[in-house]
């Protein structure tokens, strides 16, 4: 028997297009093999001439949320706009009104998650975010319907490809972050503003929807530590390849008796981690559960198409079922609360600092990082010149807060010039 | 609100007691983060020991397969036992007395799906068998619920691990098949009789089941072309090497405009293919959707825990859910055979033969080949011993039965000495 669906899109940026694309090219073909009808019943648009572009008949077009709200043709509402600004508004709109919601808002998500979730639970409508992550990956779904068997104990990944495209031209092409950011912008790999990617606010973000969904636990965005890639360099690459290890930008969550963990910042990994061959614009994330052990999922991360395919997918599933996931966690601000964060968390660190070439520093160095408590594995001199010397230290894991300390002393040393680098490695 | 569900666990090896401690050890996990409260009430295990030792009361002990049947607190029946005989007996009768299974059982699903279906069909009841493909790998409900905005274009997969284990030794260590296959069978990777792993069985039953649900179309084992390992020496593992090529076990599934094509067999992929790092026991999936674009799912395709972590998976599933998956294709013979399949393939070829070394071999080996139609990437001599050489013939695309005519022709020439391999490359 086929189930019929109505569906409006808010936006029809990069995103929004590719939906209505995908669900028009396979209509058919979701009619044969998933015995669901869906017709894109209204869009909301500004731009007026893009949507007649795709083909939309302007009966279509709306002029409102309310519009689309009170439209009883419409079952479903995709909110591809992006933001916190009329994003939240028409999305709690679409609530308010019933309607199922289906978003790839991934900042709207991470920061009001639990008021539209309360607003969904209230109205018994649905709402679905397998694209507000890692693009066409179906995380989400294999988070909370592949992976129940188990209790999570980590999970690691590249969750942005902006910044994944631009550590992979430094590693591959030996180019500068600057060069390869100028790059990444002329393909639409990167905004105009970079901020949002290059500052790990997007992974960010997304790290915090993925844990609390692994970890069954309000994780919010405030407890994520954040670190971003603008200050990595091309000899630091190179130096980690000497060393075995590829610099990646990662999205780490860790669940413990100690407290969760959650962090995003460049990381060195072994380069046969199965994440370290990760490149160019693709996403994955490595997961560790109690019983299942690892498991990986690759994809690309963004796009038309790819994201489309994530919030087809979730309209699919919206029309064919009617149970809908809401979190089983305290999933408010309360929640969060609750949960029990490790702030000074333990690591590898790779530094590389830069010092007067003069007898007696190593020691010093040396010295301070014991004093400390922080274990050397490695030291070394890795170039330098005229008066000045390239020290590279690798240390065995230790206390976040203890490196802190330590790099403070150091910068009190008169041998030393500068700390060029501190990054963390990730066995 | 609590849902409580009663398991039945038929078969307690490797995978039934996996399964009975994850249900065990994460019971409270799985009432706080899932609402289900889940509790093993009887079991089918001819060693009553095992049983014991596992930690299970004896009242819980059943005798046979009616009392199991007939017991009410049971709703969910695990078959865990394999194999085609009373496993097949057993779930049916479980489905026919309403209760749903959940099998780890690929053998019996590749050939006995569609009754197994129609009987569950007929009670309304449960089928799941996410356990009967690559172990702990959600890819069931990845094309189930997470790809169906897509039109699958091909499967690739890594999806057994003894071979892979296999031919990981035989390419790192250098080791022979006999030596690898010994280490297997030490380490518990590879049976006594390992016939179903090693000449692709076990591929060829989870190919059928993957591809089915991938391309939406039935596709009996008897579609799909089987070819093992047996006959891969450590000289084409070590001449791949030089090509860039890493060797495995593909199931490759192609569903183009000429038809669906299924096939098992030795493969080799570019060292940069995201499957060419797969190693020891892991498995792979990678998938194309016209929607997507490329994703891979990795991990643990075998073992008591990670294949219990999909039994638990759908066991939760199913005491949660009352909505069933039956397939949307005409899931019988009669869907096969309306199913149109490509018999000839096309592929690359790389083919080693041993030649009498005099003048004017070559000329003829390629001429032969270009009587047949078949564009040569690449010949040379890559080896040899006395008055023999050794010559590696690399092909561009072309038809498997051009090959098989040009191998036919070849034979008869005598300047042949010996055919050593023929191994399909995907690219």
């Amino acid at each position: 028997m086929l189930k019929k669906a109505g569906v409006a899109i808010l936006g029809l940026g990069v995103v929004g297009g590719g939906t209505y694309e995908i669900l028009t090219k396979n209509k058919e073909y979701f009619k044969k093999t998933q015995g669901v009808d869906i017709t894109v019943q209204a869009v909301l648009e500004k731009n007026k001439e893009r949507a007649l572009s795709l083909g939309i008949e302007e009966s279509k077009i709306a002029s409102s949320i309310e519009e689309v709200c009170s439209n009883p043709e419409v079952d479903i509402v995709v909110e591809v706009i992006g933001g916190t600004g009329v994003a939240k508004t028409f999305v709690k709109t679409a609530l308010m009104s019933g309607k199922t919601v289906v978003t790839s808002n991934k900042e709207l998500f991470a920061k009001h998650w639990p008021e539209l979730e309360a607003e969904a639970k209230k109205m018994n409508a649905g709402l679905f975010f397998e694209a507000s992550c890692v693009g066409g990956v179906p995380i989400i779904r294999t988070l909370i319907d592949g992976m129940q068997a188990n209790k999570i104990l980590s999970i690691k990944g590249i969750i942005n490809g902006t910044t994944n495209y631009i550590l992979t031209k430094m590693a591959y092409e030996g180019w500068s972050y600057e060069e390869a950011l100028k790059e990444a912008q002329r393909l639409g790999y990167a905004e105009f503003d970079p901020t949002a990617d290059v500052e790990g606010f997007d992974a960010t973000y997304k790290l915090s929807i993925l844990s609390s969904l692994a970890f069954n636990k309000k994780i919010c965005i405030e407890n994520v530590y954040r670190e971003g890639i603008t200050a990595i360099t091309k000899e630091d690459i190179a130096q980690g390849k000497e060393m075995g290890y590829t610099l990646k930008l990662l999205g780490i969550g860790k669940d413990t008796e100690k407290g969760v963990e959650v962090r995003v910042h460049p990381t060195f990994i072994k380069n046969d981690n199965p994440l370290a061959s990760v490149n160019d614009s693709f996403n994955a994330v490595h997961l560790v559960g109690d019983a299942v052990g690892e498991i990986m999922l690759y994809g690309r991360g963004a796009g038309a198409l790819p994201t489309g395919s994530a919030i087809v997918s979730d309209i699919i599933f919206a029309a064919k079922h009617n149970e809908y996931f809401y979190a089983s966690f305290k999933n408010n601000a309360q929640g969060n609360k609750e949960t029990k964060f490790v702030k000074d968390f333990t690591s590898k660190y790779y530094i590389r600092l830069t010092v007067k070439d003069m007898a007696g520093v190593l020691a010093k160095i040396a010295t301070t990082f014991a004093k400390n408590n922080i274990s050397i594995a490695e030291v070394k001199q890795v170039g330098g010149s005229d008066n000045s010397a390239q020290i590279v230290v690798n240390t065995h894991v230790c206390a976040e807060g203890a490196v802190k300390k330590t790099l403070d002393k150091l910068s009190t040393l008169p041998e030393m010039i500068k700390v060029n680098s501190v990054i963390r490695i990730e066995d």
